[in-house]
């Protein structure tokens, strides 16, 4: 593996010796990009070899994944290893003569909002457990608009006043420090995901993280944004409101870019004839939810915030319009795209350490940044979290169901991890790139540094940090299960496999749940679920179950083997969240699924069928 | 549709003139690139609708097929609608101030040679029919070398004297003029897929034309650098013998690179248990295939001829080592980035009349060209089909099986069609982008107009010429239904199913084909198989079937209904091939695919199953 880099890298020189000095990479747009005449085949060659060890870097990071998961080894994770094999190459690079492929595999903000960033979130929203989204959605809102606010202000204020200090010689007006603090509290959906992901940590805690950070990108671009609109300027009151305002509107907006994209998605398979030709239907609806993110981006939105609802609206209602083949082929492509997005932002983050030239390195002030983000991390966290639980009791004060209020409290534990989840990832960067003003190369680098430790500190620890604080991992991941299932025929129901989210069995298990899920057992998810439903009323659909499931056998045995049709079950959990959501759930039954899907009374059969 | 557009470009205009003028696309080198500060966000915005832009054009292009499919309209075809897709929306940006989002979408040969085309010659490799493909090896041959240096010579030839007249006012050398000859001697495989493959030609046919335009594109590379390294220089019989010599060593090396690839990835499968992490392993599939490419081009050998050879050698040996979902997904995967590909390609070069800048017309000289290269292609394919039918008459001159040897021949209809599908694609324009002194603007104006004309005419007109020329139609594509079967359960085999090539029903259908093919029905592919089968000695392994396909019903009725386990039957295919791949064929069986297949027991017990 060494010998073939050291082969790749004299080739690299050598082709560098030979060619004509004219030559420019087409891939990179740099400052120093020469305005000569360029000629493409030397230019391919030159991209050829730097696509080459980008993909390279991909496999090995890939092939690492397989190892670490075969040989069951926790302490490192893939995305750390990611990084450092970016390092590795990116110094590599640096001490070369040649400069043409080190230009081409720098981080560039385009590809990584163009190209990087839209299969992430598109899954995302594709593979997101709805009935946890929404169940959980005041938490993720709490953490995501106040709580981003909250870091970003303390933030920047903590590094306006180092630098008025003057201990590192570099002066940054308060909006250009305010600008750095939402860069950085840009709390990343990718590391996240991927490090959950793989622990398959407890779905309550993960959806919370996830969601925050999902959403959260989406305020500190416009913050950002926001912020640079004011360079040069002096910070006012009326500023602020316009920032609120202006985010507000973004996000309302976004969002309903995101719906009605997906709601038209729905239309167009219902009342075409596309299903008959799967190949066509598969790229319109990937190029369909590509347009929303565009779009929205284009018109200054969040395109972050449209493609996820887009893809959160296909796979409610357009996903049951669609021809079995491009279901499992949308499935297995976003999948793709996804995990290739991943892997390439986190070498691209690695590699960019050493491949940008305009970095200024300050120690102190990296320490400092580091420090901080800690602590406005920590502001943003501890007292929202008590303001959800007080806001929880408050609400449940006085309920019929006053005993099980707690599952809805976010616990210490789980406060704890939320601050610790808080790596900031590639957006951060990206945004970076978007500095104006003299100080911009040593902001990048502290930016790109801070991003680059976090990820390793926090994402290294994650794995000890969960198992410190006690919180439920090896959870069964539904999704994951669901791909198995696709490939196969529809098999028949079997009455005795479990559906979570309506098994009325009130809470049995909320006190051999905290036991249970120190060993890590896979039932535990189930537990969840049961105590969740608690919550709903048992005359929301529950009628059916009752009979058949008091006489299940323990749950546990079966939670490995049961193969059920879950795009039906992902239907039955959105049916069992809480009261807030009934009204959505009526409206989403009588009048929005008729007018949107097509094969209704196909699914109410296969519904049936599970209900049985 | 026509009102959304013209929002957006009222937007894109609206966007133009409040954003700062040091905006810069991120997606774009281009010479006049300011030198100044990028500023991500905005730079985001432009790339935004840049590629919203696109991407529309592609839904609409996707949309149209699958329009004028639903409506079976065979006389405009969706790649001409593309290009006019493509030409009108340039126009409007030609028109519109606004330079960002021109510049954006302009054609980049670097975009072209490292995102576009891989796909597509990936997925030409692992859908190619084995077994026709090697059949036909010789014919493909013999148009793709000495055909493609026949055409770029005369080409040349003729152009350098047209210039050398001076009515033109331009001055192009002999080595210039020898480049240009090689940039439009390359026939697109892009355009030949496309249109082939939706009126779904004889597969023999189908075969050669695709075959030839796949090869002779690394010719016109080739050619093409060989001619640049020359710039300025006079012609020798020594650079001429040094081109042969460094064509033959590029097309050696770059098949060996891929086959080793593919090789590689088999043995990967095999020795590891990688398919039990069935997400990683797509993406590590798609990966090495990709890795092909881009190192047989840094290599400066040719990417596409690796990468198709990859993808042939994937097929045969890889794909029986992965797991069942990697196989479906790959396949998936690689029709679905095919197929942007291809449509983005077509729109691109719509686009690229109108938008890019620096284009110098010549109506004389494109009408010189276009008549040239009509020529020149005369001059390649009669004179080689000639040489072919003589050598076949040659071989097979008292051989057994003389009454056969017209099945090797190319009869003048499929002659002249070979001539007419001689569109000329986007790989010439890319390579054109190459050109170097005083002429370049009017020769790259020449070369994609010329294209773009080629496209329309030849391409508009192809349904028609297949009329016209008695060639067959509406053949089954193996492929397309293995599609349907794929995501089904494995159906027990019936034995009146049809198995092609495996007939040992010896010409009795020879007679009616003729007739048959011009009502255009679908069991022809039939009777072409078992001409071809007649060739193979009866004791090939045609032994078991003879006694169960006597009394099959008549084909035609079942040609649609029949699902048959087709990969199994390419393995049956090959060995049906001629004699001359006999030696393979046996080192295959018993050397090869123990070594490389994991589950061959497994392979041979499904074949023993579709030929009980």
């Amino acid at each position: 593996m060494i010998r073939l880099l050291a082969l790749f890298f004299a080739r690299q020189i050598l082709a560098n010796e030979v060619t004509d000095p004219t030559d420019e990479n087409p891939v990179l747009v740099g400052p120093e990009a020469p305005e000569e005449e360029t000629n493409p085949l030397t230019e391919e060659i030159f991209s050829s070899w730097a696509l080459f060890i980008v993909l390279l870097l991909v496999v090995s990071a890939l092939w690492s994944s397989y190892y670490l998961q075969q040989r069951r080894v926790k302490s490192i994770h893939e995305t750390v290893l990611s990084i450092f094999y970016g390092m590795f190459v990116g110094l590599i690079l640096r001490v070369t003569p040649g400069h043409y492929i080190q230009d081409a595999v720098k981080f560039n903000s385009g590809y990584f909002f163009n190209f990087l960033l839209p299969p992430i979130i598109l899954n995302s929203g594709y593979e997101l457990h709805q009935a946890n989204f929404f169940r959980n959605i005041g938490s993720i809102l709490t953490f995501a608009i106040p709580g981003t606010f909250i870091s970003a202000i303390v933030l920047g204020v903590i590094l306006f006043i180092w630098t008025k200090l003057g201990l590192d010689g570099i002066d940054v007006s308060l909006v250009d420090a305010l600008s750095v603090g939402a860069t950085l509290s840009a709390t990343d959906p990718v590391t996240i995901l991927s490090i959950f992901n793989s622990y398959k940590v407890d779905p309550k805690l993960y959806t919370i993280i996830f969601g925050e950070s999902l959403l959260n990108d989406a305020i500190c671009i416009v913050m950002f944004e926001t912020c640079q609109k004011f360079h040069g300027q002096a910070v006012s009151v009326s500023s602020v409101l316009k920032g609120i305002g202006l985010f507000l509107m973004t996000f309302t907006v976004s969002l309903l870019i995101g719906v009605v994209v997906g709601v038209f998605i729905a239309l167009v398979l219902k009342h075409s004839l596309i299903r008959r030709y799967p190949q066509i239907e598969t790229c319109l609806v990937l190029l369909f939810a590509y347009e929303s993110y565009f779009f929205s981006n284009g018109c200054h939105m969040s395109g972050i915030v449209s493609l996820l609802f887009c893809g959160i609206t296909m796979k409610h209602y357009a996903y049951f319009n669609m021809s079995r083949r491009t279901q499992i082929a949308t499935k297995y492509i976003f999948q793709l795209l996804a995990q290739l997005s991943e892997n390439f932002i986190f070498i691209y983050l690695g590699l960019s350490l050493f491949t940008e030239v305009e970095l200024v390195f300050r120690p102190m002030l990296i320490i400092v940044t580091t420090i901080s983000i800690c602590i406005s991390r920590w502001c943003a966290v501890f007292p929202l979290s008590r303001l959800i639980n007080w806001t929880t009791r408050a609400k449940h004060k006085g309920g019929p169901s006053a005993i099980n209020y707690t599952q809805d409290e976010i616990p210490p534990n789980y406060q704890m991890m939320i601050f610790w989840a808080g790596l900031r990832g590639a957006v951060g960067v990206a945004l970076a790139m978007g500095l104006q003003g003299e100080a911009k190369s040593s902001l990048l680098a502290t930016v790109l540094v801070v991003v680059v430790l976090t990820v390793i500190l926090f994402g290294g620890t994650t794995a000890g940090m969960l198992e410190t604080l006690n919180i439920r991992v090896g959870v069964i991941d539904e999704q994951e299960s669901d791909d198995e299932f696709d490939i196969e025929a529809p098999k028949p129901m079997q009455l005795n496999q479990i559906i979570p989210g309506t098994t009325p069995v009130y809470s049995i298990y909320s006190d051999a749940a905290g036991s249970r899920s120190r060993t890590g057992s896979q039932q535990s998810f189930y537990n969840n679920e049961d105590e969740d439903a608690a919550d709903a009323p048992p005359d929301m659909n529950d009628d059916e179950m009752t009979s058949d499931l008091d006489d299940i056998p323990p749950m546990a045995n079966q939670a490995q083997s049961s193969k059920i049709n879950l795009q039906s079950m992902s239907f039955n959990n959105l049916l069992s969240m809480d009261d807030h959501a009934k009204w959505f759930t009526h409206f989403d039954e009588q009048v929005l699924k008729p007018v949107l899907l097509d094969n209704l009374t196909e699914n109410n059969n296969s519904k049936d069928k599970i209900e049985d």
